[in-house]
């Protein structure tokens, strides 16, 4: 018996050996197929240089939404649509200006004279305009806890929050986790004592400049009052002008809410074989915020996910499962492309067995991270040494993203996430210089090669 | 006994447990100290800015040295200083030019005309030049096997190498070492059948044209024939033309060997405090390539070395071997620094027992390769879990550095490297574009935290 048992043990570790051998092979063939002839760097070129930013309602907008579609052809899905839904529709309106206004020792002896320093500023996403310039004395302040202190002196006057992005975290995404609060809740926790504007110190460990943008959340209870990102050096600067001098700013923002308007999610489908109703889903988002081209956020995870559906032809592999490759509409300030996909496929009575997203830029990729149970989680851990030889050494428990979240909540969908090495991702995130010239052809192509790996293994395996 | 045993075993796993702890506490401290306050970025600057090309006899090779020792001065070196060694002295001598002409069809019908293209070179290191300008056909040539069946065709003219960086490594070194052999063999090879001149398509899967220079090597035996790397677009554009049409090259480079001159290791040390006679070396190479800035390749090592020793110092950590901070001369065209090193190493009977370079860029790290016995890649590899929170994700065998290799092959030292992200190197390796904005802040520094770990873990257990 004992001895059955060992040589069925063996057997079925033998069976294991050839299938991960075999599964070893067909991945060699993707990334061999995606390094050599993979065409989500051409592709990524033109939705950055001829489409451009694409926040929702945009003309960027539809314009990728038909280059998506025409694209998810091309790449040989068999049915490709445009799912729709409504999006919200915020335009900067106009250049943003903040100019700072300070008393300085004049030439003649003893005499005072005003100097001004222009700031490069962001309005932040989803802000409400000052609309005309609007002057107001600056006050510092270093996090929330300084705030309530101090929430005497804020009345009239610019809050200029100062937290700063903690260098010490090796993986930057935590020190956005531990900063992104100051964006997205400062400018209203500023506005409940009476603060006429913010200035919010940018979420970067960039050694230049620039303002980085992304959304802000009004709380409606009070004065939404018109907020900026500004650049580390000129936060920098100005908190150490503060030190010795008064300072007032003039802010001049113009950003504002049209009425909600028609985006789509751009979906690509290839029908399972075996389980044609089981999904899986791919994607990322085909939304970008409007002061550069949205490359690594998220042009990279868009091109590197029909560059998947264009390997699977290639290769003539016909998944068991039926698999959505989809570019997400409006993730950036609104999220309502994943809600309306969950929303839909909840309604459809749509089986989910697993998504994944690729939102956290085009770089070299490092690890995934999966949000699923136990079992599930396991089953994903034993594929990692599949993954190794592409740069994936770790397989981590947690992630998704954004837009996949919503599958999770309502159907429970084991949801996970690229995760490329995040070193140079807070350089460009929301910045003017997410552009396609700072993504690395390799590096967005192996992020696709190991997306690629893992939807074979779970349409392969399930999950 | 098997009880007093578990316990002895249980107190020790404790007492390990509890070491690791201190070192994972010791390594975080180092950690969020480079990170925050780390300097390397700042001297790469001037090392890069201020000095700029640096290679050996050059002027830039002088005024890195002295940089160098007063940098190791000022970082707390107890003691630091220049060993000297004798360099060759490589000169291009002027600017390399290259222009492609061939024949098309004439305006007016039926008349043929010429046409001239300039091509982007760059004249190998070591390499002769041609003095005068020096024309010939070119002949394509795509490995060495078809350069033997095709030797009778080579005689007097130009051979141009067009062998491909393979982009289906994903470890580009790998594409580096499959295809350098082109770089270093290939025109003593071509000019044993008579050819005149080579040009060689450039290590790199780059999406420019920029020539990426580099070592050759002649073979005394045969003719020192003037050699050139040229840019990817040009080698396509030439391979294309050549298959429709003949072309001639004229090649005009100026390259020549003055005599050899002084030059110097520098070498900042910190005694050990109870094995002093026990030396760990860490270090990366001070010159580079004439025609940039040698940020990557190899500043970054030379500033990821000073800093490990700034570290040091500023936490108060007094190693008990005697550590020396190495920034080695000759790397790029001679290994004369290298070997100067190891052989007044055993000249002095000093006991070298690790030995660690950077010299693969300032990228992100994602792993050591080690060179050592089983014993010791045992234990090296058993620090794994203590790096793996800085990014080195792999402790793997094999590996080292140009630099300290000749002291694992006199004393056999177990040597290491650090392996960063490779993705990106050979877009910028000995092209003009290695310049100090293609450098990462984070990158640089994170991989200095994991020399930093690494060399403190051999300090404390030995190796």
């Amino acid at each position: 018996m004992k001895k059955s048992f060992l040589s069925l043990f063996a057997l079925s570790a033998a069976l294991c050996g050839l299938a991960q051998n075999d599964d070893s092979i067909f991945i060699r063939r993707m990334a061999d197929h995606i390094l050599i002839n993979g065409k989500a760097y051409d592709d990524l070129r033109i939705l950055t240089k001829t489409i451009g930013p694409r926040l929702a309602g945009s003309p960027g907008m539809y314009k990728s939404e038909a280059w998506g579609l025409k694209t998810m052809q091309e790449a040989g899905a068999d049915h490709a649509w445009l799912q729709q839904c409504m999006v919200p529709h915020w335009v900067r309106g106009g250049k943003d200006a903040a100019t700072a206004h300070y008393t300085v020792s004049g030439k003649v002896q003893g005499k005072k004279s005003t100097a001004a320093k222009k700031l490069d500023v962001l309005a932040l996403g989803n802000s409400a305009g000052s609309m005309k310039p609007l002057k107001g004395e600056v006050i510092e302040i270093n996090n929330f806890t300084e705030l309530e202190a101090k929430k005497d002196q804020v009345r009239g006057k610019i809050v200029f929050y100062n937290y700063p992005f903690n260098d010490a975290f090796v993986n930057t995404f935590n020190a956005y986790r531990d900063a992104g609060i100051y964006r997205s809740q400062g400018p209203s926790r500023a506005a409940r004592y009476g603060a006429v504007g913010a200035i919010v110190r940018s979420m970067s460990n960039s050694t230049d400049n620039l303002p980085h943008t992304g959304g802000t959340a009004y709380n409606d209870s009070f004065a939404r009052i018109p907020a900026v990102a500004v650049g580390l050096r000129d936060a920098d600067w100005l908190s150490k002008t503060l030190k010795e001098l008064p300072v007032s700013v003039t802010l001049h923002t113009h950003g504002k809410f049209l009425p909600d308007t028609i985006g789509h999610n751009v979906i690509g489908e290839l029908k399972g074989s075996e389980f044609p109703n089981e999904y899986i889903t791919v994607g990322g988002h085909l939304d970008s915020w409007d002061p550069a081209e949205g490359a690594h956020d998220d042009g990279a995870g868009c091109v590197q996910t029909i560059e998947i559906l264009r390997t699977f032809k290639a290769l003539g592999y016909k998944p068991k499962r039926t698999i959505r490759f989809v570019l997400f509409a409006n993730e950036e300030n609104g999220l309502r492309g994943g809600n309306k996909y969950a929303e839909e496929a909840k309604a459809k009575g749509e089986k989910h067995i697993f998504a994944l997203e690729s939102d956290a830029g085009g770089f070299t990729p490092r690890a995934f991270g999966i949000s699923a149970n136990d079992e599930q989680f396991a089953k994903a851990l034993s594929w990692r040494s599949l993954l190794a030889p592409y740069g994936v050494c770790e397989v981590n428990r947690g992630g998704g993203g954004a837009d996949i979240g919503p599958l999770a909540r309502t159907q429970g969908t084991p949801v996970a996430g690229l995760v490329p090495d995040s070193q140079r991702y807070f350089d460009i995130h929301h910045a003017r210089n997410d552009v396609f010239e700072n993504v690395n052809k390799r590096e967005l192509l192996l992020g696709a090669v190991n997306m690629a790996a893992l939807i074979y293994l779970v349409d392969k395996y399930g999950l």
